[in-house]
This record gives C-alpha cells, structure tokens and sequence, in this order.
C-alpha cells in the first residue's frame, strides 16, 4: 500500500530540534526533557542497568539480553548470515527456521561477536595534546597512534574490547570498554518467509507484518554466560500514547555534514552507488535461477544488497527533495549567521566551509580511485579479503603497535582472528560471480587503459582474472588459513597460492591510493570536522546529540501512527491482518506453520507497532523499552519516511517499526512450542 | 584512456548559440553562414540532392544511399537485429560477420523499413485552423486527427510513407512524404569483435578504434531498387581542419525544455531510468552466462541496454553538473527577459513558465503509473506487445481514421503488419526474463497492494505469470499471428491464447491511464509548448533550428580534436592503433580476419576521426560528406561531452566520432576480400 513512496513521497518541512529528536549519549541524556514531556525521569542508576543490558553484534547490528543467562534477542536479519553459514543442501535454516528443543542443540554462529559496554572514559584532552600543532596529516597520523596506544592499554585480555570513539565529529574522543563475547549460539529463528514477510516490496514500508526476531546466547567458557543485567519481558506490551525507548547501534548519521559534502552525496556518490547495487541485484537475482542450490548460497547476501539499495534510494530520494534539502541548507546557514555574530569564534572558523569545498573536490576526484583500488568494497570477494588480511596481518604485526594500518592494532586482533578462523563455508560459485561483478566495474570505472587496472587485468578478461583466482585458491580451506595465520610470513611465501599472489601483487598499490586518500581527503576531513564541533558546542552548547557511530545511543518517543496523503495510519497492525496479506507466493507466502496454527492464534494480538524513536540503520535488533525497562518490542525497521533522518529528524513522519512483544510470545507458543525458551523469558519478565 | 571521464566530466561553460552548433533543417538551412565560414555556399540543388540521398532506418538509425543501385551504408549497431534474426544456434552472424559474394546472397533482414524524404509541405494554417479556440484537451484530439486525416490524403499507396512533424515543440508543422523500402537486405557487415571493439567501455569515448559499418540494399519489387540519388565515395578522405557535414536523423534533444521539466528529468526521471536499466544489465549479464546459445539470443538486448544505459548517465552527468545546468538557467532568464521586454508577449504568455511547473508536477505523479500501466516499455516483452498490437488493431480498425489511437491511423498500418509478420525468431526464454523483470518493477514502483497491480499479477509472484503467459502463448509463430491479423476480432475470442486473454484483460486499464496521463500531462504540455515556440520566434527571429524528432537535419563543422584535462586529442586514429590496443580478451580481441591481414593493411590508414557537428542518438549511420557531397566518413557515435548534446550544444569538446571512409575500403580490399561491393562503390565513387 505504501510501497509507491519511495518515489513520490514529500519530504515534510524541518524545524531544528524537534520534539523526539536526537540519538542520545547515555552519558548525556536529556532526562529533564524527557521528564518534562513525560512525567519519568530516567535516573544515573537505570540508564546504567539500560546500558549493561543492551548489546552490540560487532559486524553491524543491536541487540539485548533477555535472561539472566546469556539470552539475547536480536532480529533475524541480523542472524541470517548465521543460518546460512550453518545450512547444508539437505537442511536450510534460512527456509526452514530453527529451535533449539535442549542447550545442547543450541549451535554456534561462526563469526559472531557480541559487546556490552561496561565503561565509558572521556579520552578528549589526550587525544588533543597528541595532535596539538601538527599539520593535517600529521595529526591523523598522531591520532591513529593514540588510538591505538589507548586501546592496547585498556584491553587487558581476549575478553574486553576497548575502542576509541570519535563523537560530534571530533569535538569529543571517549574510550568504550566492552565485554567481548565470541561464542554465540543459535537458539530459535522464525522462518524467512514470516521474519521478512512481503520481502524487498514492504522493506521500509508500514502497515506491516513481520516476525523479525532470533535468539541467541551468548556462552563463555563453553556454558551459557552470566548476564545479572537484562531488560525483563513486559507482561502487558504497549497502547497507543506510551512513552517508548530505544537503547542501541544507530550505525551513522550525516547531519553534521556541511552543504557541499552533502552535495557531493547527492550528485555523486549516492547515484553511483544506487547504479552498482542495481546491477549487483539484477546479477544476483538471474544467478538465483542457476538452482535451488545457488539461490541458497546467495540468499543472505541478495537481502544484504536489496535492503543496501532500497535504503541508499531513499536516502538519495530524501536529499533530492527540494524542500528537505531547502531545510538542511537553513540549518547550515542558521550555523553561520552564529558563528559570526561572535567575532572570536568567527576568526577561528575562518574559511572552514570554504576549505571544505576544496576537500569535496578532492573527495570527489579521488572517490572512484579509493573505492576500486583500496577499498574492500572494490572487490566483494571474501576470499580476497582473506588473502588481504593474512598477507597484511603477517607485514603489520612487524611493526610496532602505533605504525600499524588501524585495522591491524592490537586491539582489533582478537575480531580479526575469528574472521579468519570461522568455518562459515565460502562458496566459490558465487565467489567467481562477486569477483567478475567487481572488476568489470573497476574496469568501467578507471577506465580499460588506466594502468593500475592494467596491472591488475594484464591482457585477461575479468571473468578471466576471477574464475583463475578463485578456482586456483586453497584459502576457502579453513585450515590452510589457520595454518598461514599461525605461520606468518614463510607459510605465504611459500604456498603458491593464486589470491595470495594476486593480494600480494596488489598491496603496494592499495597502500599507495589509501595514503594518498588519506592524505588528501580523510586528514583534512577530520580537521575541519574537528573545528566545526568546537563551533558547534560554542554556539549550541553541549547538550546536544553527536551524530550516530555505531556507538550506544538511547532515543526516546511514543508509540504513534502518521498522516499520509492526508490519511491517518495507524500505530498497530495485528496477527490477523498477515493471514489478509497471504497470497501463497513469495514474498507474501506465509510458512505451512503459521497456517496450521492459525485457529489456535488471537488473531487481535498486535503484531508490528510504529514509534517515533529517532533510529538509523545499525539500530536493527535494538530492544524497545517502557519506562520500567520491560521488553515492550524490538525494532527491525523504519518507515520510509525514516530514510530521511540520515540527514534530519522529521517527528510528523518518521517512525521506528518494532516486532510487538506479545506477537513474540504468541508466536513462541502456539506455532513454535517453544517452551523452553517461552519459560526462561517468562522467569525473566516483569510485574 | 577516456573512461573515466563519464563521471569526473567537468562540463564547459556554454555560449548561447555557437558556431557550429545546430541540427537544420534542410529547407531552412544557414548556408550563408557556412559560406561566411567555410566559403563554400550549399545550393539549393545541393541541399535537394542531399536530401534525396540520405536514408532514415524507421526504428531509429540514420543510413544513405551509396550507389544507383539500392546500395545503402548504416552502423553495424544499426543492423545488429537483424544479424541476429538471420542467425541460429549454428551460425551467428553478429560474431561471424556476413559478405554476399553474388546478389542472390543478400538476404532479408525481418522488420526493417527504410524512408527516403521526397516532399516537405507546410500545414502548420491547417494544424492551427483545427486547434483554433479549443481546451487543451480538446486541442490534443483535433490536432491527432488532423495529423490522420492529412497523414491519410498524402499516402498513396504502401510505398509511400506520410508522418505529421511537429517542429520547434509546435511552432511549425510540416507533413513529410517519404518513399518507403520494406524489402532490405544483407550485404556485408563484420564482425561485432570490429564493429563494436573496446565494446561497452569504449563506447562514447575517444580516441577509437570501430569497423561500425554495414551495408544492405533496397529492394524494390524483388529486385535491387533505383536510386539515382546517392551520396559518390571521396577517394581521398578527409583531413584536419576539413568542412564536413552530417546528414541524418538525430532522435530527440532537449533543448527548449523549460528549467521545471529539466529538473523533473535531473531528479527524478533519469535516476529512475539509470536505476532499471542498470538492474536489467546486470540481470542479462548473468543470463548470458547460462550458456553459448542464451548469449547468442540475448546479445543484441543487452547491447542495446547497455547504450542506453550509458548514454543515459552521460546525460544525467551534465544535467548534475553545476556549471551546466547554471547555463541553461541562464538560457531561460534570457527567454524570459526578452519575453519581458515585448508587453503585448509579456501578456500573451502570462504564466506559462509557472504553468509548465503544475504540469510538470502531474507528469511526476504520473510517470511511473502511465510507464508500467500504459508505456510499452513498462513490459520489455515482444510477445505482449504482438498481442496488444493484434487486439487493438482488431479494435481500432473498427474506427473511424481520425478516431483511432494514433499508432493505428492507416499511415501506420504498413509498418504495423511489417512487424507482426516478422519472420525474426522470438526467443521465450529470453522473454520469461524480460516479463518477469517487467513485472518485479512494477510491483515495486506502485506497490504490491495497488489495485492495478493486484488485477495484473492475481495471487502469483511475477514470475509464475510471466512464465505462464510466454510458455502458454502461441503468438512466437508468425503463421499464428498471420493468421489473426487478417481474420480480427473473431479469431482472437476463439484462439484461447493466455497472451491474448492477458493484453485483452489489461486493455481497459491501460486505455485509461493513457487518457488520464493525456489529458493532465500531454494535452497542457503540447499547448505550453506552442505558446513558448510562438514566443521564441518572436524573440529570436525563424532563423533557428528545432529540437531534433528524427527527422532529417544537416549539420555543418570540421574535422577537429579538442583539449581534454589540458591535453589535447588528436582528430584521427589509424589501423595501426587497433593492433596495439588488441590484448586477445573481450572486448579489446580483434577477429582472425584483422590478426591474419595485419601485414598486408596499411598500418597508416586513418581509422576513426572526429569532427565539430552537433550530432544525438539517432544520428547513428549518418554519412559525413564533404562540400562535393562526397562520403568521408559513417558518423557512428559521439565523445562523452556530445552526452550534454541533449541540452545544449558546447562547441569546444562535443564530438561526433566517425569511421574513416579510407579504412572502410582498406578493410573491405584487405580483410574482407568484399570485390564485388567495393567495385559497385568505386565505381559510383566521385572524382
């Protein structure tokens, strides 16, 4: 019913801070706000049992405990690698769904790491005296370093994570400190065909219909971990009206961003990317007609590439709008006028936005160049990355900490070991595919006479080059990888591997084109980012939100519909509204089981509900809380109206869409049976 | 070399009208400009004979006349359906090439029709005497059936050809009587590996390296037609700095377009456009890798997606470049100043620019609904369209001429029959895919729960339609369609054919949302047109060329490199450079023909030039000639600035890019060893 808006949706009219607006530091919330609009005000005491509660799965997505034993609850679109890294041709969990009837079938999800945020230090003032007086690039050299020291400092074992965080663009560094979970099980997934139930057609639309959830658990040791804090399970989920909070990953936000960068955005980089990702799919989509068992192994990564391409539209369908774009300009120049009306601060500032322009520039001449020749994104092959990271790992751990390539530090060793080590199978069918894809848009890109590419093609085809690179390559082995990783150098020299030779053949380059983005754009970036958030806090002062990093973020809002077309929607949808919407073909084919059990279901129970949480992408999985932090919902969504708040918070129509927490318990009951995981979140839940 | 520069293009500053920008029309052309410039002043005789010896392909190519004898030289791009009709499983002519030893080897090429432009008449009194004092709407219907009723009187007999054309968006309306060829044969093309070397990378770039020429000859009653008017072969070539001129019919600019409707193109249109065909490309490319035959079947499709996919981003590039896009703002301040200037004008156009902006915003509510519910291309399936053809002929013919839907007034009627008794295979494996791709984008552009989309799909997924309906349609034998097409109506209820059936169940919706779309898009943009045209002759004086229609226009200019990134390119390339850029992988493999000949070509021979004529899409297969009406050279493409050619023409870097009349004759001596076509060519050649 919504699905035209992509296209024809108006983007409403911003003012600047808005009534639900902003993705809240938890150690700087706005409580008295919240207590003023609300009648609640979130003390230091349950902000911090919120903050040890949530989670983060390290590769991108939100999370929560549920039980005081290691239970999480996450969406199942955050686990569907999972599924398909423990799926065979006989048995399909993605398809099929999964429940794990004892502990001991709980199995675990090669790759997956979770973090829970233990402590949060404020490292600004060395961060600053590191980078005191230094040029551009020198100071993000410096910075890097100090990062890096920092980390390695705080993560005193394989168990603690420690990262560096850069908010409001450089006006303030911290250091987070994690619990770091490596072993994560599988406890129950829905089928895909209920979990994303009217597939890429309702994504990012409402009224809605899906069971998005999976749950995990995180083991330590080898026996289910202790988690004493987790959110308790609402008895009775929410009405229409009720304050709502989300506690989670938004996983990056633009609204810091000046005119001329998100111009670029939008002429540029946006519609480049729409044009790769509709390629990839239409490619993806007809390499699915091979067979069931090629649709198999590039189910999860077609989901991956349609939700990247319908959110990268609507993002670009929001900066396109003239009167969205009229409201980000406003805001820009409110900035200005400031800024200059205080001499002192206007001095400083100086040329900031002009400088930017320039840096754009660069940005814009060196983005296709960066993209295909250093990062990763160029190449879409896992087995490449692989061979990148062994080689790679093997050179930086020569050197000292602080000189390392960021991705390589100490501190990142413990996430990069597990990658290399998962026993995820990798599947060269599909590897050959990604790997063509990638190079003839390099190709296409650098043009055919450019002569990296040359030294990259030599006088072969890119189907050549990829099908004699995977096919040659030993690196899908996980033991051959885990015998390079513990032999180092020697081991690679010696191999004769294909992509080994081939990441070796490429790396100076790579090396070379990242210094000199580095260099030109990222160095100059972060200085100019560093003088607008000093301006920032002068003028707005320091109660303001930063722009999301993937960090844990607390929004709060109410449970609300919207007008569309002058049409109200309601917050709620219903269980029995999905029977409705069946068709009997995919996307819109509900699973046999939900079919069988439909007689046994309360029909009326709600089954998604819309907020006007402020979330981004990174916040899927994010549990929604009342204000006795009771599980009440789980976001797996946004209305697509939401796709705006990359750049701006529009409380008329943005809306979070979450799972209802009583669909959950419903589902659980009477389609899955699952009694023992129904009984430990009932032990769990609250009054 | 140039590839990169689709996206990093920095769009030159244009002039309002330049020197050589212009696309004439042949009976108001500036000669005495070109004699200012040049010192050469084309007659009227001249320009008659020109005209008589240039040739349009109805489906959208350029071609000439190159000997008495129904000799006819176009793009092998041009011909590539038809290569690919005449081919099978066991002999692929796109990639063997074809040479007709002896006349009875020229073979028939399915659904081809070339037009030869004997008479222009003036009827813009008669147009404007039928619309006098009407609504818009009711304007749009009088001038459609004037447009017949003329259309009607001038067509003779099947041999001849009458198209109404509006000029200068409806400033002037001149009937064009065509003689008319729908016997074309096959006379000689090469390889694709040739044709099209460099492939999709180096197309719209520069320098270049393409054999883009086929010749084919006009039949007439069963033997080779007489046509005395033909443009004689130069025996010399041409060199820098030459006066050349290009005749053909360039498909559609942009360049009267008000700034609303370039905006609605810039944000919104093309986006969506480059977005579909790119999904579609990379959807072929996989399709093609399901084995040699789906290659073969599909190669013509994807070449065609591709160039229209590039050219496409090349025009959206310059409508994003700030510069450019500042000059055709500055374009219309300058209309609207003088129209200022003029009160009696001032009053007659009123509000016609804040008119253009409504309409504009009906046609971006309605575009995507009137393009899969009405357009042909919403559905990409031939046999759809055959069926839709078949019923609506039945339909339509039952009216009177000037009631009928334009594309079935009886001056269309010879070019309709021609294509539903097409003896071209009709591939339905191919189809299923383009149908269910068709599908997939509709349901996602208007929603899976929009009532149109519900009564088109049922409850099935869009491929288990498309399937059914390509496997059940019997509509692939052209003796099936034969058949239909002259027994009508009846024949279609009793055939019981699903494709049938499917066209029939969708016809009222489609009739409707083409009215609708008419009536609140069409019908008030004709009549701004009009106004804005009227205006622009006042203002401007007649001696202004229209925006192109495919319809024959001349242009003037020199052989000319331009200066790219500081660098300057120069005009010609040689044999020679085809050999060095040849690495033995596709694109860049020549043909055993080329490698075997190597020693005997004369490496020198200049291969590909370019030269200053405003040149568009459509212009493919143009011959450019010199002041003796010589050919010098087959215009087959243009350089990546001719992209922005659209909107407007800028002198200093927009090239036509031509293949060099002296290396045809190499190759066909050398190569091809083509005597009996190279003896009809010398011996028609000029001094």
């Amino acid at each position: 019913m919504l699905g035209k808006l992509v296209f024809l949706v108006v983007w409403a009219v911003l003012s600047r801070v808005q009534a639900e607006e902003g993705m809240w530091l938890l150690n700087n919330f706005p409580s008295q706000k919240v207590k003023a609009q609300y009648g609640f005000l979130p003390t230091e005491a349950w902000l911090e049992s919120v903050r040890l509660s949530s989670v983060r799965l390290a590769f991108g997505c939100s999370a929560s405990f549920v039980s005081p034993h290691g239970l999480i609850m996450t969406n199942h679109h955050c686990a569907t690698q999972c599924l398909e890294a423990l799926s065979t041709p006989q048995k399909n969990y993605i398809q099929s769904g999964y429940l794990a009837r004892i502990e001991g079938d709980e199995i675990r999800c090669p790759n997956f790491e979770a973090n829970q945020l233990v402590e949060i230090t404020d490292v600004t003032a060395r961060i600053r005296k590191a980078t005191a007086g230094l040029s551009d690039q020198k100071a993000n050299e410096a910075r890097k370093a100090e990062f890096a020291k920092l980390e390695k400092e705080c993560a005193t074992s394989e168990q603690v994570r420690c990262d560096v965080v850069t908010l409001y663009g450089g006006g303030r560094y911290e250091l987070y400190r994690y619990r770091r979970f490596q072993d994560l099980r599988l406890v129950f997934a829905p089928e895909v065909a209920i979990a994303f139930f009217g597939g890429d057609p309702d994504n990012f639309m409402f009224p809605r219909y899906n069971l998005d959830v999976t749950f995990l658990r995180a083991y330590d040791q080898g026996k289910p971990a202790s988690t004493p804090h987790y959110f308790p399970w609402s008895s009775t989920g929410v009405r229409e009206g009720d304050l709502t909070f989300v506690s989670g990953h938004p996983g990056g936000t633009d609204r810091q961003l000046t005119i001329a960068q998100l111009e670029l955005d939008r002429d540029f980089v946006r519609p480049y990317i729409v044009m790769v990702l509709s390629e990839l799919r239409g490619n993806l989509t007809q390499f699915q007609q091979r067979g069931p068992e090629q649709k198999r192994i590039s189910q999860a990564y077609l989901l991956q590439v349609e939700n990247s391409l319908k959110a990268n539209r609507g993002e670009h369908a929001a900066l396109l709008s003239k009167s969205f774009f009229e409201q980000l300009r406003a805001r820009e120049k409110d900035f200005q006028r400031r800024v200059l009306a205080n001499p002192k601060l206007a001095k400083e500032m100086g040329s900031v936005w002009r400088d930017m322009e320039k840096v754009v520039e660069k940005e814009r001449a060196l983005f296709l160049r960066n993209l295909y020749l250093n990062s990763a994104n160029g190449y879409r092959s896992t087995l490449f990355l692989q061979a990148r990271h062994l080689l790679r790992l093997a050179e930086e751990l020569a050197k000292p900490n602080e000189k390392r390539l960021e991705e390589y530090t100490d501190a990142r060793l413990p996430q990069l070991r597990q990658l290399i080590l998962s026993p995820a199978p990798i599947h060269k069918e599909l590897e050959i595919e990604k790997m063509t894809f990638s190079f003839t848009k390099m190709v296409e890109a650098l043009g055919p006479d450019d002569p990296d590419v040359r030294m990259i093609l030599g006088r072969k085809s890119p189907r050549e080059v990829a099908t004699a690179l995977i096919q040659g390559t030993r690196l899908d082995d996980v033991n051959v990888r885990k015998r390079l990783l513990e032999a180092g150098k020697p081991a690679l020299d010696s191999l004769n591997d294909p992509m080994i030779a081939f990441a070796s053949k490429l790396d100076a380059l790579s090396r070379r084109v990242r210094k000199e983005y580095e260099e030109q754009v990222e160095s100059p970036q972060k200085s100019l980012a560093e003088k607008l958030a000093k301006a920032r806090f002068a003028v707005y002062g320091t109660s303001i939100y930063p722009d999301a990093t993937f960090t844990l973020r607390l929004s709060y809002g109410s449970v609300k519909g919207w007008v569309e077309n002058g049409k109200p929607i309601p917050p709620f949808t219903t269980l029995g509204g999905v029977f409705e919407r069946h068709t009997g073909s995919e996307p819109f084919a509900l699973p046999d089981s939900w079919l069988k059990a439909r007689n046994q279901l309360n029909l009326e129970t709600h089954f998604n509900f819309v907020t006007t949480n402020d979330i981004v992408g990174g916040n899927s999985g994010s549990p929604v809380i009342n204000r006795k932090r009771e599980i009440v919902g789980l976001i797996f969504d946004g209305n697509i109206h939401s796709l705006g708040g990359n750049f701006g918070f529009d409380s008329a129509v943005n809306r979070a869409v979450a799972v209802d927490s009583t669909a959950v318990i419903e589902a659980l009951e009477k389609i899955y049976d699952a009694r023992r995981l129904l009984e430990e979140i009932r032990q769990s839940s609250g009054s």
